[in-house]
């Protein structure tokens, strides 16, 4: 099975045409992997022409000399100077203002150009079985990462992101962001770069990974308990809210409404709301949907309590967005994992 | 030893008084830690406004609640209408347009805006003495990667990068950068990502790695033989011209004068130049130095040779600039380190 690029290219020049456009000017990395399969390397420079009739032109650095060889349409580029000229024969064109530079911005506009981030972005926002599979597949991989883990118990908190980055690179995959390991006290950070702390018996431990497969992300979130016997109470509160969301999950339900759910979830709960209740994953570790859920939108359920001074705890998995409900994607990861 | 950040504070407000400015945005992931010791977290936004009087203030997503923590002056923001509003009390901002995408300098632009990249960065080109142990410790760290690295013969290239990427994680680093290694045939590409290739007997196999400690980077090319016997020409090729080069590198020299020196010994050994001699390498693996070199500037020096569909050699050092000539950082590394 393969991505229907040609396709994905023509519904783009049909939402330019509809908008005047003569051609779009693609920056994103993900989104030139999006519309050519050109993964592109590091932060070395690609651009990507999508003229409204005709080819569309890849013009990459010259330290991507190996471009050449996996898009039929490439140019080495030495300059902007060469890129500015490319567009020039463009009257009007689409850019994406969120992946361009204001310095790279002001050197290459000339003529009339239009903020298109929106419309190059939206097709990602469903995606096709392909884009399912390899999203599967890095969840999977996850699980088995999880699975590989060795007692955490007495290990610093850096030292268990490395175990479990190594586990990733084990598999060939990349990470699709920085593991957090947050343990204890710490727990209550919610985006914590993991250090020297080790975990004591008895820790709330959050573990959020995301192993990126072919250029598809996943993002799952576990709390481990060390201690004996049941949980601390947050465990089963966030447990339950995050069920009742995913619950209400649905092709059609608005954002708002669940934005909504949650906040009533926690505050019948007792807690404050600190971050959204999930977002969209796909190319991108974090990706807009639209207002309103569709079919086969990928999304993330991860509310999460952050008590300052005493610790926190945030589930997260992954669904997939069906007419009539979900599929959980991240259903055979278990909720103690090690 | 630590980094004198008041000094750097300082010095860019006094840069910034000179242009009649009354405060400088600072957007640059890792110019927000150049002047504040905050590190961040994954893409999480961060704002630094350097007021000419008074204390700055880091605005930063409500994700990295633990900054308020990290860093003095913190403010929790949850839209970018915060950081306009804040900026609104300054007459003139500089800014660094290289580091801001087009949307958000378009929400937040209000007022004269200056482009100030060059002078934010500028300070970060000269060294001091504990950026220079920090990155001969990530060189050191290298060292020991690349000593830890089992026979490369019969492995796939994406195998090889991946065990490079588990020694580096096992010593607590991370990547400064996607690890290179292009064997054989795929030698000639400069930017090459690790693929199923097996590594031959008789191959060229470039390995460009880099790990980044305490935030800053090491970035090295070894070019291994898995032959028996003498190396291909090319090697020893690449070895004396990175050496008449480094021979060259002392404060005072024009970059300039280097690039055409490179070119002169390319074209006496009847190759061609395929990409700059090197670069500045601090908290970023990529970082400009002025047209002069000055004393305490860390460079690369990494000719490379790349003869399509036959194979390439890159052998990349790190060197200190003095006043009189150069210190070998990466003395240490072994030509053949395997």
């Amino acid at each position: 099975m393969k991505p229907d690029i040609a396709g994905r290219q023509e519904r783009l020049r049909k939402t330019a045409r509809e908008k005047n456009l003569d051609a779009v000017l693609i920056t994103g990395r993900n989104d030139v992997y999006y519309y050519t399969g050109y993964l592109g390397f590091g932060d070395d420079v690609a651009f990507l022409v999508l003229p409204v009739e005709g080819d569309p032109l890849l013009m990459v650095s010259p330290l991507s000399n190996e471009a050449v060889e996996a898009y039929r349409n490439t140019k080495l580029i030495e300059s902007l100077k060469e890129v500015r000229k490319h567009l020039s024969h463009y009257k009007s064109v689409g850019f994406d203002g969120s992946n361009l530079d204001v310095i790279t911005f002001k050197r290459l506009r000339k003529g009339k150009w239009v903020e298109f981030a929106a419309e190059i972005k939206k097709p990602r926002q469903v995606k096709d079985e392909w884009e399912i599979q390899n999203i599967v597949r890095a969840i999977r991989l996850t699980n088995q990462v999880l699975k590989n883990l060795p007692e955490i118990e007495g290990k610093a908190e850096e030292q268990v992101a490395s175990l479990i980055d190594i586990e990733i690179k084990k598999r060939n995959a990349t990470n699709a962001f920085e593991t957090i390991v947050s343990s204890g006290k710490q727990g209550a950070f919610i985006h914590h770069r993991p250090n020297k702390r080790k975990i004591r018996k008895g820790d709330l431990v959050i573990i959020d990974l995301g192993c990126r497969y072919s250029g598809y992300c996943s993002d799952i979130s576990r709390t481990i308990y060390t201690g004996r016997g049941k949980s601390p109470g947050i465990v089963g509160t966030v447990k339950s809210i995050q069920e009742e969301i995913i619950d209400n999950i649905t092709a059609g339900v608005e954002m708002k409404y669940l934005k909504n759910l949650q906040e009533k979830l926690f505050r019948k709960a007792g807690h404050e709301v600190k971050h959204a209740f999930g977002h969209g994953v796909g190319l991108s570790v974090h990706e807009s949907v639209g207002e309103r859920l569709q079919e086969n939108n990928v999304v993330t359920v991860e509310p999460g309590i952050y008590l300052n001074g005493s610790g926190g705890c945030r589930i997260e998995d992954m669904v997939l967005v069906k007419r009539n409900g979900t599929r959980l994607l991240s259903n055979f990861i278990k909720s103690q994992p090690i």
